[in-house]
């Protein structure tokens, strides 16, 4: 089943995504009806970068780089590179020079379920990396693998051209098809979190802005 | 055995306070005999904040953070919220909002044996946490804990009103009723640190200021 | 087969020593052939030193940093301690004491699988360290283990001597035997890596500069 | 998106599934292409069950196992349970009153990402369990999930309908539009390895019989 | 605060702690509210034991198994050995020689936090071990700690006295004060499980047994 | 440095092999200072097998085993394969048809710091193997390694020709050049528990038996 790329894929609107990326992985998780995680053991390599962009899948062997080059022919400006390996790894897949490579063809940043290497470069560089380990070990190129075909990545199926968001929190996943509307739904939610915010600040209890006492008296809770 | 809030908690005063967070974890561990700590899978969100305070516990279900609610009406300026959930969990029980509500009734911070989402946020309003995972996934209000019970949180005993102490190091639990007393062996403690690390400092080896080559010579260190 | 210091050990010279530490850690370990690197649970307490120095190694009972003192003693300029404890373990066998009285001999960092403590004062110091865990817990003076023999720390044979290269990427161990000729190599990797970051940076693919089209064809990429 | 329960869903043939569970995991997870294999954290609670069957896919929250009952009720003779939470949980899911009611509909087993209790009444039943974790937990019955909806099951797509095959090495998926094909290259495979286990057992080394001789001495391989 | 040896300790009464072994750990947890539960990281060396005795407690430091010796001769017939190592170690604290002094005294098994070696032999001698590792490391003794003291085990608050009872699902502890209680709760439970259990074996679904496609219903389940 | 095969190295006498196995891997690890034993990590993969033999050493690829093949081509009679992955890897490497290969060759069993697969059938033919997972995933053969160099298997630096030895409480190395002085020390250890454990059986102490109480009250235990 291996061996295949997908050149064409479809990707959401620029300002979809943009959106998605200014709401944060926190709020779209919520949005969306608190699906599309990625596993915590995904971390950013650096703190502070938030992005977004659309997806472009890499199903890889465990140790073996070669597809990301395969990938990186495929990429469009807003993308990001998502790769899964095939059984659990935490090599070193990914380094400056591919970042360089992907970054000169408009690349956002990389999520992987595997290591990254060269950390201090990529954060001089300013292309952030959420990875499941720092590690230097060196990879192979000597097995394929396929480019924009969905995958598992950390617990989480993603297709080719979906949405990644990233930050501080982790990665989250939209579906291309429900990105306007979970965009929509992570606006409203802001836009209700700030008039929440205000009160909570001002010493209002969440107890009673979402009258939470009755139910809890109802369930028996006892203060003593 | 779920289901209580108890509101009247005692505390140790200020000045107490305020000299176990200057001490520091690992001062504060030492002279109390090595004991306290919690498991170091629990670490900051941001690296820098130093803080001790008052413990207000909660005890919650996996996954529903319901009795942050509840803790947070409880809580009086230099309280520090304490959560553990009732079976292991790295959902995110705790962001920008509840910090909101917590910080504007003095909350000093947050350790909790679970997740924490927000924390750019977090980090940006100056409430630290400690955490043992960072992870956005949304928690649900369905089912009672306590607030101001004892708890065993990441491996480490609490009563509310105990002295928590937080930094870079890690967290360390003080029994309210010893917290006099093992401030007082801090500070004797930090005061022969610093004689000990000038003379460090000054070259000294550990070796004659502790008066340790007798006792290695007579286990049998052989120097080849 | 515990209880041995030896007081001489060879080490590489200054100038291949600061010759590696400039290569990095990812590059020094695909100049040796992709060996040497710890494992990944060893991280660095603060992002962005990057040291090498020869290795003084210690080998510690669990939960017993006795021998820290010994070694310390055997320290010269440039030298880095290494520390693997004889059985699975997290405590925090060093800190800001320790610390002192190892810089002041010349010692530039830490790297041991097993716990750190008093991280912030460490950072302060520019002490950097290595560490499988950050905890304040304490250790004992108990029982003697060895200084300077060889010894396995983080799944990396250590001897006493090897030069060690540490930077946000994590650990390698060159073998002093060795260290001209890895340098040569790390040297002439760079070299080759620079041409090929400019073009990559100009926006030519991995895929022709390292001519892969063809082998990948052969194995039966398709690209649909 | 939770809430939803699929009622019909297709099924491979008996006969195919039977011949799957004969292939056993390993054999099943080559002739496919080496994918399908759910992480090796799901271990079996007793060793020697080996079974296959059509997967009714839950979807459930942490420490809520109220979607269970209803996919029993979705149950034919033949399938098996396959279970993944929606973050991560060790909680007890399912203990023996649960396997009773799925038993007497067929049911062959379960395969869970989470945690199981009543083992010694399981292997009692013979009602097999490939699990994360054995842990009493208990779960809660409060939010809604869905049934026979895709899942990923410890990194693996799980699609409802699809061949669950399990066995003391763990367990692996084949899509229902792919079976009758695996299991023709699993046979295949079974036939091949015959000749060769006798080969082998004989004493041909598998150096001579897979002709690897040649392609090692063209690496470089050295005999000292 | 460590040092101390408790001698005289209540204990529950023999008729109840048998009570509570034949009812089991998943059953005791349920009984008493869902609370008790050790970690799932403890498991039994051996599969089949099911007992259930008074703790003696434990508190060790890191490998160091000294106040094993002590403990036992606090041993009464019916007694159980808990022991927490006072840092996170997997040492093996514990063989075939303290298990036959510990036999001879009537104690019943072992849970520890920590490691176990010998456990061909415990197995052939009826002890049964509930452990977090097996590990042959060898543990010294040379510091103090504490014996029948209150300890927090795998997550666990154990007060000596307590009730521990495990089996093939784990560990659970009940607090002296509550056990007769909890006994009549389990029992209360198993009764009306067994009437469950009928009822489920002859084809009703819980779905019907316990009300529960109603409130699904209001959730807004959706059969599809 | 990979690439390498060497073909004659130096074992230890049977006999020296037969009394290690006899003894057990706590004995020995005993008998030799307390040195040599794998991480926990490496667990039989059934009950009951117990053997010692001459290591012939691979260091493999991750993910990659051809190198098995070329080591059972040195087998001979009495001989134990040990397996390093050159990066963390939990893949398949081995399964029955290997294993009848080297059972034919006279190997007695494979202890490796990765996965295995075909354990049903492994266990059928009496093929013991200790190793860090269970996983069907398969390798592949691509990649040059090394037989019969030093490797660090699981922690352990094992030599070819070292004894191993590997019972239900793990796995330990001994060196060919101690193994008889290790043998002897463990046969006089062995001896010297005989008469502790009747002692201990007949109800004797620890306590007083090792002489213990006083260096307890020395070191201040008291007794309340």
């Amino acid at each position: 089943m291996a061996g295949i790329v997908v050149q064409k894929i479809d990707r959401a609107d620029a300002a979809t995504i943009a959106g998605l990326a200014a709401a944060g992985v926190a709020t779209v998780h919520e949005a969306q009806g608190r699906i599309g995680l990625l596993a915590p053991r995904i971390r950013p390599i650096y703190a502070g970068a938030r992005i977004a962009g659309s997806a472009v899948t890499i199903s890889a062997p465990p140790g073996d780089n070669w597809m990301i080059h395969v990938a990186i022919e495929q990429l469009q400006a807003g993308d990001i590179l998502v790769l899964a390996p095939t059984s659990p790894c935490e090599d070193g897949y990914f380094g400056d020079l591919l970042a360089t490579s992907a970054q000169v063809r408009g690349c956002r940043g990389l999520v992987i379920d595997a290591g990254v290497r060269d950390v201090r470069d990529l954060q001089a560089m300013g292309f952030p990396v959420w990875s499941r380990a720092v590690f230097a070990q060196g990879t192979i190129k000597a097995t394929l693998g396929s480019v924009n075909v969905p995958i598992v990545c950390a617990g989480a199926l993603v297709h080719p051209g979906d949405v990644i968001v990233a930050d501080d929190d982790g990665v989250c996943v939209v579906s291309r098809a429900t990105a306007d509307a979970v965009l929509a739904a992570a606006q409203a939610r802001e836009a209700a979190e700030t008039g929440k915010r205000a009160r909570l600040a001002a010493g209002e209890l969440g107890l009673d802005i979402y009258g939470m006492r009755e139910k809890l008296a109802a369930l028996g809770l006892k203060y003593v």
